[in-house]
């Protein structure tokens, strides 16, 4: 049925409506955007600051494509696999749209029998989600990955993570932040020691991932009447996860009598404590919590995981209805934009693609970084200073009619000199149009062409802001002869930074 | 039937095979691939020539979502409308990934009422075509886009335009190459004044555009066999179709007893004309040859046409086969990349999304950058020098036992200074294993760690390739007092350029 109305539509679309035009929506698919230039140079900005990061740590890049084979993906999110794009079946093979990168990652690795890389990923995935677009949740998104893969000693690469977030959010200057880390091996002791069997670990994990969006007696309820936990074991976790702190709390769990009866619950304990050392090495433990609390959403995490959440709440444009896609009311009336990193330790996702079954220790960390650019574009808003989308240095204008000819010409010798130019794709613009356009777009020098200077063979240079035209103060040459390429990049760029 | 071969499929999966393992093929889609860090670093490398051509043209940038909703990219391609990828319907709206980036572009400016515009856009584009990966034919593949949108005179932004991609292509060095032109007015001119029938225009416009690939006999047959041409008119359009020229072929035509009785053509010859004025003035005529054989495949061109193609051949990786996909076999012995840039007038296109039908003149060009990967990772096979896929600066190295710790410390200072650093993720490893891995990633410098360093508070720093320590005759401080920030990055840009 849902082919037909396919059909109808696309009927519909090719007749036309009365007037002979095409009807039909103008808009971008559901829960996507466009980037006008604008964002792009924000967009551009907040990569910039990311990809330095990534490269001071010393990382690689690789890419993928943006599907997989459907069955690459299979099993490996939980409940969440039902917000997978696939693609329509038209012959061949069958695709999925990717729903992160960290899988196309570990498919890359047992492809390739890669044991040991260091390496980020920027790119977009997909989720068939509830859009909440004012608060930067879509369903195209970028995400930008950090992971290292290798049998290494423990918690170095994880501490070099949590450094990674630290650095990045200090760096893009977004306001005070904290990261909440916990450990997979931690949560599941505590469920183990707490009376929860061992059928209900993952169920009872994602119910206590809404600990930050949902009040404690909501999350009891859950796990009490939906998922059929004892009133005491529910209460027994309550009391765990409430506990935050660093590593004195690590040290102290590690002889709580109860918690202490799980070996697995230990070996995250130690590994926190070891943890916490290396990044007081690192001196960042000012805005890291150990949070019993922190569970994390998707199935593959093994060991430490974390999430860094921003303290500034995010102006909403329009007034937000009541929230329904999971996003935390922020207590200063603005929008929380809460988690906008995540990560932890994934050491057996490589090798669910490996034949022999061949693990490959992996952790790593992903920036949410549209939430991030939804700040930065308020920011950017409600400052004054004007955002250039262009990076030309000079206009070629001219203050006469018929000198089209001579515009070109001087224009590709800038091009050619490697000078950023434009001019107006007009045979006789106006003189006041052409300065305008500099004003617009913010391009700091005119170069004018009049009878006189082709005479004189020399172009008259012009600064936008200032209108000098010919200071001798600055001891500036602001009539350039036309000669070597050389001498008009150096001409230039003089002019345009003083 | 196909749905539930795909349940099938996932069942098997979800099995297993015999021995437990999950059994599927470890692989990229059809016509995908994934790019290791070598052949991003050669990727970015080609990235950057082209988007600081397109900056050194006062370009803005924008992004658009991969996909469109289906019935926006409906009726824009032709023929080539099978190729274009669907969405499953699974709910909600029916998308399509993008074939382009013209007509999501188009919708851009449509959508947004925008009537002024020069953007670039790197994206990802997808066709189930038949993939040639070895000549570097994809299902996904990028696409450099330069368009500049507006009312303006006549042929300067489609001069600027070539004059783009004689700039890129001198750039990227790939060795001679040269840019057919021709016009789609004078395409349809020539088939009317030859007797075509209107209604056969874009069919027969179809068979011109594969003389690149086919002999003119083939062509001809198609034209009269298949598509029901008088064996009279196809020779007509034969003679017309070998011509190739510069101005003076522009001149002759508009003065060609049948071809001037044709206003289109006539139209079309002026612009020409008109055309290579201009790109006199960029002085380009070197590499542009007037072609009345370029067809090229797309419906909505209505003006100028162009397409770059390289003269150089490509060594095929493996023998290629008999060739199926269109390729053109080299005249000396390899494979001709053909064309590596694309591109036109394209006036009507916005119009078409517009619910008046307001039009916005465009002319643009599209970058096949793929074609231009191969080559260069050729080149990169063949060449001595080692790519680098990192940028680090500095390892830091320990040359005794437990001075993990003092590694780390070091290794975040220098990253809070700024320097690329990395250190081995073991508590105790190899003075040689640390050296190896700088010889391995081409790491320039290595600070080694020892106790009489520590006592003396300061590191000793050696140049890896010459093993240098502690060099008078630079007169270069190769043991770093650890003090201010500002110092080690001064020290150690210092040592790395020398």
């Amino acid at each position: 049925p849902s082919s037909s109305v396919a059909k109808l539509l696309e009927l519909k679309a090719q007749l036309g409506g009365d007037d002979g035009k095409q009807t039909f929506v103008l808009k971008t698919a559901k829960g996507t955007r466009d980037y006008n230039p604008k964002q792009m140079a924000i967009r551009e900005k907040v990569f910039n600051t990311i990809v330095s990061c990534f490269k001071r740590h010393g990382a690689e890049t690789i890419d993928t494509p943006v599907f997989e084979l459907k069955e690459t993906l299979t099993g490996k999110y939980g409940e969440d696999s039902k917000l997978i794009y696939d693609l329509k079946d038209q012959g061949g093979e069958l695709l999925s749209l990717r729903y992160d990168l960290t899988v196309p990652f570990a498919r890359y690795l047992a492809m390739n029998k890669i044991t040991n890389i260091k390496r980020y990923h920027i790119a977009k995935v997909y989720r068939r989600d509830n859009p909440a677009m004012t608060r930067g949740r879509y369903r195209e998104f970028y995400q930008c990955d950090f992971d290292i893969a290798g049998q290494y000693d423990p918690m170095i690469p994880d501490a070099e993570c949590l450094k990674i977030v630290y650095e990045i959010l200090s760096e893009l200057d977004l306001g005070d932040f904290h990261i909440k880390v916990n450990d997979r091996r931690i949560l599941d002791g505590m469920f183990a020691v707490c009376g929860v069997p061992d059928e209900k670990f993952r169920t009872i994990c994602s119910t206590v991932d809404k600990l930050d969006k949902m009040l404690w007696e909501d999350v009891k309820n859950e796990m009490v009447k939906e998922k059929g936990l004892t009133e005491e074991a529910a209460d027994q976790i309550g009391e765990y996860v409430s506990m935050q702190g660093g590593m004195d709390l690590a040290e102290r769990l590690l002889h709580d009598p109860k918690l202490s009866q799980s070996k697995q619950a230990c070996a995250g304990l130690t590994d926190m404590k070891q943890l916490f050392s290396y990044l007081q090495l690192f001196q960042i433990t000012d805005k890291v919590v150990f949070d019993l609390s922190l569970a994390r959403g998707l199935d593959y995490y093994t060991g430490v995981i974390y999430e860094a959440v921003l303290c500034q709440t995010l102006q909403a444009p329009t007034p937000a209805p009541a929230e329904q896609n999971g996003a935390v009311s922020g207590e200063e009336g603005g929008v929380s934009v809460g988690s906008v990193a995540g990560g932890g330790r994934y050491d057996g996702l490589v090798g669910m693609f490996d034949p022999k079954g061949r693990k490959v220790p992996c952790v790593g960390v992903s920036i949410g970084i549209e939430r991030i650019f939804s700040i930065m574009e308020q920011k950017a808003e409600l400052s004054a200073e004007k955002v250039r989308t262009t990076e030309t240095q000079v206009l070629v204008a001219s203050a006469q009619k018929n000198l089209l000819e001579e515009r070109l010409r001087l224009t590709a010798e800038l091009w050619n000199a490697g000078i950023k130019a434009e001019l107006l794709y007009k045979k006789n613009p106006k003189l006041l149009t052409q300065l305008q356009h500099c004003e617009e777009t913010g391009i700091p020098l005119v170069a004018i062409l009049g009878e006189q200077e082709l005479k004189d063979g020399v172009v008259k240079v012009r600064n936008v802001a200032t209108r000098e035209e010919n200071s001798q103060k600055n001891n500036l040459q602001f009539k350039i002869h036309r000669s070597s390429s050389q001498q008009y990049r150096e001409h230039l760029e003089c002019i345009d930074h003083c």
